[in-house]
């Protein structure tokens, strides 16, 4: 028997008259004494289907169970899309279990965080939970789209490395054959690398990090959208071109999903272009927060964020000239004591790092010995200053935050198929 | 002083008489008694500086430098693209070391693999190695453009996990704070819950495999582009669909990078809409060769490409059918003793494992039992079962071997910018 091909909902309001079998979900079940009303869903849409209480009997159909249905399109001018199907036979391709913590269809604003995770493919099929992943899908592709439109070349680097980039802390050790390896922190030398061969290029992918608190705001495996480009002049250079490659993002995400984006924000994602930058000092002026010296907290993002909106509109801002001695070893000096480095702060958190990087292999064997870091496990790195590396620049945006504050979420876990910290590595 | 604003390669034919700031890498040069000739490569192109020996000399520039040149751009119709650039000034932006092992405009065909990998900065930035991972970036747009318009949502899941996929065996071990976890060695079971959640999904990342042999076809790292798809009826479904896929890529690639294709292949990348499907047990009568049990071997594979070249056009096969013992304990069954399981061969090399996968969770528990694996570990992997998982099936594809097999390289690491392998975890 040649299997019956299965129609998609989505083009159902074509067939109109025609014996059709779908197959989907259940997302909606009512139960009438003659008639029974079915819901399904599958990716392409929905579509309700009508039969007579007495043959589904049998079935025992609930909400959630994979079915399929075979019967005939008939238009109807009150259902959604104009058309609803006449149910002739149905099959249960597979059962839900009977007691399932939440349905794709109830309301799981008042589920824990906790349980949305152990049943998280349920919770994808539910929109609330399903669009945060629909809307990260949609990140990812318009930042690919964004840069390869700009001449940046995707690379895939390791993320099994030899040591890691900022000197050893927090890194992953790997048990690998008879020597430890680690797990990468950042594609940052790889990018760089890329760099000295393709002038522009961008990378997403998991970087690990060791974290040993598991905040609301931290992971120990997150993925990180990272650029770098060659032949900058400075650190603006960079911050320009993340305000166009936000704005590209943001405009594409307003004009295909407006209506989910509704049920989360209460206006648009804001052009990006006249994000401002502020030095770190100008912050803590701004501040008066005489406490902070490294860097900046929790706190002073989110007022930082507010003092933004206040006087450009959009609650982001690019910090500019951290101090020197706390950010990493390669970084580009802005003066003396400040770095060429920034963080972009956007809905109250820090969703990037960025700046221009030192790129004379004289410098950074400077810079390494004032920090008093060892120069030798760095030499197979250093090495690649010695092929014609330009003046560069990148940033990382991590995914989850970026995520989790287009939305407004409160926690980045929300923003993570399955969240990793200190305490958990299930599911 | 404000910076210059330097100027694309690709945007001067467009500014004949200006003048502007180039920057790039030295790719040509030539030193004549009076005039130096210069061929300047960006992101963007090349172009051709001329100046006078005299002011140059001091600068004592050489190929590979970073350079920044202004000049006056001079229409020349017998240059390339009909424009020269007629130097004012030259400032090198850094030095490339005075002995490498080979330039970005030398032959590298007689240079090994190993000092490519060692310099892969450098020969990315030569046309021999860097269209390699042109090429490479390319499959991953294509990849995940088809399937994005197939309603396929990109999904990230974890690399640290629990236990493996396949039961234990080359797993590298991770210090996990106090306790050990494992590299993920496939997205395998979290793609299978996103069908769960979304239908159809697709995930690019990398798998992680503790291969003890490091061969041309092995890597303990590479680069998987998984999908997985729900309400199937059979392997065929994803058999199709990938021949489409491929069938897309291919043709992006064949309108795109004709000239660099043609520097590697004899012809354009085939159709593979017509790629046949041979049972395991066919593939064995066709080779003659009793002594293959379990699966086929490089050998078989080169003849079996072979054979499908001779009969239908195109030098790949899906073979069908392996025995289900030597198949992954949640492959779903085609016979009794043959699984639902295939293989893609395409120019000598198996590029894809795919099937269809078992549904219900009794048909897992009963699978692992005959296979003697303890249920235990897969007890959160189990539970998704219960969430109405529909009969499903995907693949996964070795972003390094097909790059290699499309461009017909000898060994999987030229495909792979940074290779890991049993002995390598630098650069």
């Amino acid at each position: 028997m040649t299997p019956v091909r299965r129609t998609l909902a989505a083009d159902l309001p074509a067939l109109a008259g025609s014996q059709v079998t779908i197959r989907g979900w259940i997302y909606r079940l009512r139960v009438l004494a003659k008639t029974t009303f079915l819901i399904i869903r599958d990716c392409t849409g929905e579509v309700q289907c009508v039969g007579p209480t007495a043959s589904l009997h049998d079935l025992r159909p609930k909400v959630d169970d994979a079915i399929e249905v075979r019967g005939t399109v008939r238009q109807d001018d009150r259902a959604r899309r104009g058309i609803e199907i006449d149910v002739e036979s149905a099959t249960l391709l597979n059962r839900a279990a009977p007691l399932l913590p939440f349905t794709s269809s109830s309301d799981v604003t008042g589920v824990g965080l906790d349980i949305l995770t152990e049943y998280r493919p349920l919770a994808l099929r539910n929109d609330r939970v399903g669009d945060i992943f629909r809307i990260q899908a949609a990140i990812l592709k318009h930042f690919r789209d964004y840069l390869t439109s700009q001449r940046f070349t995707e690379i895939v680097s390791s993320k099994i490395v030899a040591s890691g980039t900022e000197g050893g802390t927090n890194l992953f050790e790997i048990k690998y054959f008879d020597r430890i390896a680690y797990l990468a922190q950042s594609p940052q030398f790889y990018k760089e690398h890329g760099v000295v061969g393709f002038e522009r290029v961008f990378e997403t992918g998991h970087v690990y990090r060791a974290e040993p608190h598991a905040t609301s705001r931290h992971l120990t495996e997150y993925y990180s959208l990272d650029f770098e480009m060659g032949f900058i002049d400075g650190p603006e250079d960079v911050v320009q071109v993340e305000r166009e490659l936000l704005t590209y993002i943001f405009d594409k995400l307003n004009a295909e999903h407006a209506a989910l984006l509704g049920r989360y924000r209460s206006a648009p994602l804001p052009s990006m272009l006249d994000v401002p930058i502020w030095t770190f000092a100008e912050c803590l002026e701004r501040l008066g927060r005489a406490d902070l010296v490294d860097d900046l907290d929790p706190d002073a993002e989110r007022e930082l964020c507010r003092l933004a909106e206040r006087e450009h509109g959009i609650p982001a801002v690019f910090v500019l000239g951290f101090p020197l001695a706390a950010r990493p070893f390669y970084t580009y000096p802005l003066t003396n004591t400040s770095a060429a480095g920034f963080d972009l702060l956007f809905n109250g958190m820090e969703i990037t790092t960025g700046g221009q990087r030192l790129h004379r292999r004289g410098d950074l064997e400077d810079a390494l010995r004032m920090r008093g870091i060892s120069a030798a496990p760095f030499d197979s790195h250093l090495k690649m200053f010695d092929l014609g590396m330009p003046p560069h620049g990148g940033l990382a945006i991590g995914l989850e935050r970026v995520t989790a504050q287009i939305l407004g979420l409160q926690n980045v876990r929300e923003a993570t198929l399955y969240p990793r910290d200190r305490y958990r590595v299930t599911p």
